[in-house]
């Protein structure tokens, strides 16, 4: 199955694109490529991809790394079972142009300014056919079961292109995939004039704090660890910061909310210690979003954390497609949510290990690291 | 049933108000009373209204002019139908004191600091018990149904009272009966990232446009009649002023939505053309909040404006009980949602015909009016 | 874009289908066509369809008529504006064996068991790019925008088949698309425990009491015409048959109400007097789906029938793709919902001019109407 | 708090009820109590208890046992900690006819034919505000923190008094507090046209089944330890019956899924292992209603059960108030849900140890067990 998403096709050369028309095109790319099944990466030539039919190449302009590239950088267990084609592209967040498209594509054109939805549907099983394909049945992950986007292009199916604003800067557009992440986990359920709190300060987090703030929340609260991810935090809106380690979280939380505990848990942290408070804090009633991924199995208090408390639990995995996206187009493009204080590195793509070891070595300091294929479109 | 929400009981003198403790109050107040079936109304004096079991008594802080404070005034055609006590005070939002508790309340307390639902539930009826309080079968209206709250005192029952934050001034307080109109009405689906069309630029719709600038709308656009308050529209947060006299409304709208439509429409004029153009600009598969009230029946294009788009309506009448206060109270107290633009005017209570005049006669330089029993309480 | 969803492409003779396959077919078909801009159809001879590459060639088993098929047969106004191809295959519900496949097709296989959605989304609008494709911006339909289902063979497009589970029969299976109205009307929001209104004793209405039944409405109303089809709305569960000329259906709803109303309108009939009737009745809080097509504008009691009553209305238009017709596939395979009462007559499809007559001239004895293009698979 | 609840006032002898009628009424009751801190109840003399102002006294025509009263009767650590009043009267479940009704009360009469649900709402706290007074802050519940329903006669506050449908039997009408467990439960998303799989073949988990079958699920699958009761579950419309201890079940759930899992799970049996199986075999976007107690923390694969499944939990905790009575009452007076199959026994009150032996020594055979404090009343 895998194979036959990520397959390029051999096309008649020098006739390509939508029409027929001629692009002049090189053959060759530079891209972040996991070349052994060992630690790290390498910065290496690649044939630029050939779509297949249903595909559309789109020349990457900006790229972010996401958690999931550093496991699979570092090579943890994790991405050992995972991933199964070597050498493969990594990276998964992008922003670019198309410039080419498949013969059976009927709706992207050459020029569109996309990002593209990272969770690739197959449009067939009952989550696909009501509403679900972010948690498609045969659910396959770009830059995970198939080449990535750490590279000058990227060939990927149709169907999983947004069209972005133009307003919309290619730092900010490339975020889009894990902002949708804290979009959906946030809102899940209206929040208007509800008290928020979020475990885990991670972009996710500082993401969900901002969508928090522009969404009418009463009160967002955020529990981390880092003092300079908690101030950006504040920069998106966050009401409370509370420093994990040095602070009793729970008295804290039910002093705010008067005993009451608060309507919202998001838990993008995933750790016992985050999901015990979480289930202490959320009031009867109230809803908890679980985001973050465990080490493993948890213990949980079900009868006073869920069943006594009738408290509604949602897992947040992807975004809603495309309901997420369109929200998102809507908060960016406004100027409603601006995301910039989370946007704190930008980098050429050959510096992609700068970039790495920002969100390896130095999470104190890092949101999000965006990378730039072509040094040209980098904001100065 | 009226005078059985209305009525007053004889209790012991000296001895009123929680645990026997004997309070000093005067016996006579000023009140702006409905004295005869005519337009207009007067300045008098009352005895302090006495509390049945399940009422308190709230010491009147600001107290705000509804339209329907016009039309009764004004004795127009549906007061003269609708309103039965006279003579009867006038008026229905405030914010205020508790100052004495009958002897069956058990969670009003003295010092309260509080405002008054208006829609007055029989707790009893299939909507009251399955969360639709606010349009019970059996509604009574404070203000319409019984004495309102334009007084220096009024006595309502327990269960419409709502305990406010302090941080909360009263001339805000007081107007959270209409905010919290608009609060429902466009937020009865969430509107993040979404269009939204308001007709009309009376408070509500004012006030609407805040709501819907502090709760994530992509677009809020108004479309208005009055300059001065298309500009308080744009302080609250709409981002596209429509001049519905001088522009070609649907031209524009349909414009900036790039031949799609609008997701939301929120009516709070209910005249035909508003009517008409709401369905005509709502998009496929879009919502239309039905507010305002028409002068009668009115014309539908059911099949091209509802059935062939897949549009659905809600009828909106008053607040949800509760649900709409606690968001009203988060957007509030959080400091999110700034209303200070929409109450243009602070009068003292004994000025209320300077306060009708502004409603009326000056529809063009109005917001809200509030008026203070208590000039020493009045902000400078 | 009628014509891109439409046109058929040549493809080698001889080598069709999956796999390449070759399989034996005959270049000839018989179809009930409309060959002039009047009144009737003829059953001529045409060529069979040959897919496009996103198509489907399904060999058709059992096609049912509709009304629009009989607006069309007749040439009304509606249909001389709305239909632009003649000669064309008439008809748009259907159930058959899909025996090839287009180069692009993905999923569907030749052997498929299936039936057709007849609302043909373009999956690149708003609406279909947010679980709205069943009213997409650029919506084509089946039988109206190109050639339908009164045929031994039709060719459509992959995305709009449905996999029928093979123990619901042909002639079942075939009316699943007007069923899928009456379950998405009966049931675009729960009805458990509920008092259920129908207005129009057509087809939709007698599976809407039906769908209502076995969803578990408290009480199941429906006011028709024709004895013989309210006879048809008891077998089908509905609990009340009020007869609409000589009954006063008002004051017999709310009798059986206590006065209150019903918590749930579906107008199935679109006359003035069914949505006067319908807002008067509808509950304070309650629900009114509009599915019925109006002759034109209507005249609307929007204060008294919505705005001051709370009503929430939802038009209803074609069914959710596929949710409702994955809930469909679970009532009709476990048996909960009986159908066969509403499947009044079964013909030969040469016999298509009797069926259009018990549509037209008989509607007092007529359920729904099947074809069968093979006489061999009719059930006796 | 609770003593205010529970408390009895003293009112002038001879002119009690509404109105000022006279009843004449025996001072004394017999009832079952808990009359020391051991195993066991005793069936002794009591005073009828006398109605506070906003209780009404209702004359129990039937009483059904819970496992919450088993608990208390057998005395285990959670009674131990739990019940504060001894001796105190066991018993929450309950049909009769109120025969008092307090000063304060306005809607209850004297004649009413009632049950009441069990949880004592502050009507208060956020969670009352809200809609979620079945959750309330401060909750108290009959039976538990006072006085209870195994007797002649009980006093209950009118605002937990719900209106019977005389067509309604008394064993019937007692054990909807229980079947409200089991519709809020299984109805509080729609279940029209899923596979529901209930884990658990208590009485709950029974009536479950009914509750599925009749709201139109496509397959209710029942997973119990009992013959008999799995019996009883095919009774009330549950189509597969899979024996815990003896069959593969999730090897048979998946083959019934055809590999893709349930849409719905219910957990009415709180087990480790229950837990387990439940979270494998949700689907993906499935969900999950949390209603068994677990003995204790439970082990919970949050990451593949929720998180990566997005998988929706629902803790259920009592009935919504009343939404869930009015689905009730639906249900039964329409005939539409036959409960019969569930009430296995019927007892006079005075052989309430029989009916305790029955669910506690004989689980294999009884269903719910329905006390009567006048054997004349009892079904013949």
């Amino acid at each position: 199955m895998i194979s036959l998403i990520c397959e390029t096709t051999e096309q008649p050369k020098g006739i390509r694109g939508l029409g027929g028309k001629e692009w002049a095109m090189a053959e060759k790319m530079k891209a972040v490529v996991k070349t052994e099944r060992a630690e790290g990466a390498e910065f290496v030539e690649k044939d630029i991809p050939k779509v297949t039919p249903d595909q559309v190449l789109v020349k990457v302009q900006a790229t972010s790394i996401c958690g999931t590239d550093v496991h699979i950088y570092q090579w943890d267990e994790w991405s050992q079972g995972r991933i199964k084609n070597i050498p493969q592209i990594l990276g998964h967040e992008l922003a670019g142009e198309v410039v080419e498209v498949g013969n059976a594509v009927t709706k992207a054109k050459v020029g569109d300014y996309v990002s593209a939805e990272t969770h690739i549907p197959c449009n067939n099983c009952i989550q696909c056919l009501t509403g679900q394909q972010h948690i498609c049945g045969n659910l396959k992950i770009l830059g995970v079961d198939c080449d990535g986007a750490f590279a000058e292009y990227i060939a990927v199916p149709e169907t999983v292109i947004w069209k972005n604003d133009r307003s919309i800067p290619p730092q900010f557009a490339s975020v889009q995939e894990p902002l949708g992440n804290a979009v959906y986990c946030t809102l899940v359920e209206p929040i208007v004039g509800k008290s928020v709190l979020i475990f885990g300060d991670g972009p996710t987090g500082l993401f969900a704090a901002g969508v928090a703030n522009v969404a009418g929340a009463a009160q967002v609260m955020i529990v981390g660890r880092h003092p300079v991810r908690l101030d950006i935090a504040k920069k998106m809106g966050a009401d409370v910061l509370i420093h994990g380690h040095d602070e009793d979280v729970e008295a804290k939380v039910m002093d705010l909310t008067h005993g009451v505990g608060v309507d919202v848990v998001l838990d993008m942290a995933g750790t016992q210690v985050a999901i015990d408070q979480g289930f202490r804090l959320v009031r009867k009633g109230g809803r908890y979003s679980a985001f973050g991924i465990a080490s493993g199995r948890v213990d949980w208090d079900i009868n006073n954390g869920v069943v006594f408390k009738g408290v509604t639990i949602y897992g947040i995995n992807g975004r809603l497609m495309y309901d997420t996206w369109y929200q998102l187009a809507g908060l960016l493009s406004s100027g409603r949510l601006d995301i910039s204080p989370v946007v704190t590195h930008m980098l050429p793509l050959d510096q992609f290990k700068e970039g790495f070891s920002l969100m390896m070595t130095r999470p104190k300091v890092s949101g999000k690291v965006v990378l730039f294929p072509d040094k040209a479109l980098m904001p100065e």
